[in-house]
């Protein structure tokens, strides 16, 4: 039992206590003293060892009933339950730090109900979001919701981590989508909230409280998805512009002056942009004066309205400082420009595995400001500090990558040290930590840089309210 | 003092209580000892006298500082405080049941900011949402979250009601505007939640647990309101039916068939129809065999395709049973259209005062059902049930309408059964009580008939962990 979770007065899961999560799920749906397997539920894609934890057993339930079961021995027993989607969170949120009882949600991946009538769907938290959205697309519906990660993250997990994504700009965030959960609370009890209704203002607002929340609060067990029409058309355009402040200038303007809402508006500043292309085996050819690389989507129900609304924005651009705007009409020309953002991440973490994803959110008129911030920072502690992200929504992937020239010791004492100035930077111009990632266990140690005592205690309140022996998803967030 | 507000175990407001509000706010903005002015304070649009209360002292403050110095004294003496808009509430949320202090915001109606860059504003709870609209419209901006009552209410009212509109089918209600609160917690902490940021997940979502906690949980003191580009056309589109059910059955096509999302899509039965244009004394002659009218609003940025939008929606009608459909394109012969909407609450009135203004909502493909219920409830206590509202959301404005044959006695006897009816059909069909009215406190009796134990009971925590001396707006929503 780690000494962590004794302090926080945590029991530990005897063989009787194994004896009965079996009866509730069946014993073939348990894992339990095989080390190897248990690993594999003990990080995500957080690299740092600090924050993986290894569970004592793991569970996989398949029904509402088999969940709450459990959360009833768990208080009883005060063993902590950490629920885990996909393992491709980005900020530790479903890590068992405090060892005690892993909750996988691979079993429970049906989807209940496409309601095509009320343009609606019901599903069970463990779907893969790319089979949730393939499925309502059959039906002529769209799940504007989804993160860059759909591919393997859970539907689940983009609900507990409220993800956002690279169509933000005109959809919106996964919360806008999700208008019931049914939910076992941390004290078994199953409640069900909101429901297949656009308006509803019975009571508080359970529903927005929950999304987001990082298991902390409650487990989801069905998800009521608010769909729309899919649209019928896209163009993808890429811009490129001297440098990074031309191009993010621009960016506000798109809507206020074109008058266009774009589906997503993505950069990446130069580093990003050579970086991306080397791993692809990409020629730079194209690129030579580029210093800032701007993807903007459109999309709608007519094409020819679409191509007019692109060519608008590529038009202002040109007249204002871009050197170069292609519009990509055909699925392959537009997977061409989107692989170069959608592969910044792996292409930063095959120079260097040590590396911090970060997701600070600003005011988008204050993207500029952040810039000089991350030079001066790669300057005094010599790293290299890449940027790229959702320019639309001033949320912004700064990637803190370790010089290869430095130690592992040098590397893990500058890190806190470089988040802390980035964030004490970052929360003076309006910004905060985290606009989709969360803040999990990576990043709870920097919340009193960005929020104060009365918003975080207020937090801590309801935490305590609902869930009074913190057995659900200890130390995620903050420390009680 | 009441009955109930020592039972409740508060304190009654002393002349010495008065003194220090004074000390805080100023003499000249304090009420009391003056019945009739007090009286003013006593009521919202609820018109029965059973939801209305008369305040101990009305406090006017003008500060943040000076809301949160209430608050304190408040706690100290346990003296109920009740926030308190523009009085045009339709549950009695803002009634200071309890006497005690009435707070008012009629002082704090300024805007703070209007930030075209980033598209928001920044404004006090106590502007008058029409104000607040006219001032952001003249920077080329839209608040798409306002009700239909905007040139009475208050932003703070919406945004404690989380009000709808006519504009929610394409724009959403008011939470999807909300993106930061400064709130004086019941404590007389004062907390800033999220900002101008369009994604933030650092921490739970408690700007979204505020929106619509009708002044239960903290007192909105700024409010950040995301905005977006204003629509360049719209066309107004009146469509007539032969029944009511042949109207809603193609109220989910137009998004699924036609692939258009319209502004709104609104609608009044028969009776609705009739009573409106005597009421504006406008003739029948047009609509004689109109059994239902749609009214669908089509916005956008482009006058021509809004316009071929509304004729392929019009043309799509017409094929599946209209008998008439007229596109308005100039604003007087779109206010024409509107008019008789606006006035259909009114024009009941002066038919009876006494009338209870529901605000059911159900999926939208649920309508056709609960028509016939209300068919059913309208002969079973021998009164008329008309029926119009947002059917593009699924919320109806049923209004029960007292039969002028019936006493006062029997009106009172009667309308908690139908009422009680009602939500308990509306519950089996996927529905609940209000969709943008709240419950305050004039439905409260009623939540269990839709919400259950856990539901309730986990919301009843969160109302204790931040109000532990049940200060804030006591008995409403429910009783603790």
């Amino acid at each position: 039992m780690l000494e962590e979770q004794k302090r926080a007065g945590f029991r530990p899961v005897t063989p009787a206590i194994v004896e009965e999560l079996k009866s509730i799920v069946g014993e073939q749906h348990i894992l339990f003293d095989d080390q190897e397997k248990l690993k594999e539920y003990s990080h995500d894609e957080v690299a740092e060892e600090m924050y993986h934890g290894l569970p004592e057993v793991v569970v996989k339930p398949n029904s509402t009933q088999e969940i709450a079961a459990i959360m009833k021995l768990a208080n009883r027993e005060l063993i902590p339950v950490t629920p885990q989607g996909a393992k491709s969170g980005l900020s530790g949120g479903g890590v068992p730090i405090m060892g005690g009882i892993l909750m996988s949600f691979e079993r429970m991946n049906r989807i209940l109900e496409i309601d095509r009538t009320n343009m609606m769907a019901i599903a069970e938290p463990g779907i893969i979001t790319n089979d949730f959205s393939a499925a309502v697309e059959k039906e002529g519906l769209f799940f504007a919701g989804y993160p860059m990660s759909l591919l393997t993250c859970y539907l689940g997990g983009n609900v507990a981590n409220n993800a956002g994504g690279g169509k933000a700009v005109k959809y919106g965030v996964t919360s806008r989508y999700i208008l019931g959960l049914e939910v076992v609370l941390p004290s078994g009890e199953i409640a069900f909230y909101g429901g297949k209704r656009v308006k509803d203002v019975t009571g508080y607002n359970m529903v927005q409280l929950m999304v987001g929340s990082e298991g902390t609060l409650g487990i989801f067990t069905k998800i009521v998805v608010k769909l729309i029409p899919l649209p019928k058309a896209k163009t993808d355009m890429m811009v490129l512009f001297k440098d990074l402040d031309l191009a993010i200038a621009i960016v506000p303007k798109i809507m206020t002056e074109v008058g266009v809402t774009p589906t997503g508006i993505e950069f990446m500043d130069r580093l990003t942009l050579e970086t991306s292309c080397k791993h692809l085996g990409e020629s730079l050819e194209q690129y030579k004066n580029a210093g800032a690389f701007l993807i903007i989507e459109v999309d709608g129900n007519d094409a020819e309205q679409v191509l007019n609304d692109s060519l608008d924005i590529g038009d202002y651009c040109m007249q204002n400082g871009a050197i170069d705007a292609f519009v990509a009409q055909t699925p392959s020309d537009q997977e061409k420009i989107w692989k170069l953002r959608r592969n910044a991440a792996e292409a930063f973490k095959a120079i260097s595995p040590r590396q911090t994803l970060e997701d600070i959110v600003v005011p988008m008129s204050e993207i500029p400001r952040v810039l000089p911030v991350l030079e001066g920072l790669s300057i005094k502690y010599d790293v290299f500090i890449p940027c790229y992200g959702h320019a639309g929504d001033g949320n912004l992937h700064v990637t803190v990558v370790k010089n290869p020239d430095h130690s592992e010791e040098q590397w893990l004492e500058i890190l806190p040290k470089i988040l802390t100035d980035l964030y004490s930077e970052i929360n003076k111009i309006g910004g905060t930590i985290s606009g989709e990632h969360g803040i999990g266990n990576k990043r709870k140690q920097f919340l009193t840089l960005v929020l104060g005592d009365s918003e975080i205690e207020s937090m801590k309140s309801i935490k305590r309210a609902l869930d009074p022996n913190n057995i659900l998803n200890p130390g995620k967030i903050f420390d009680l």
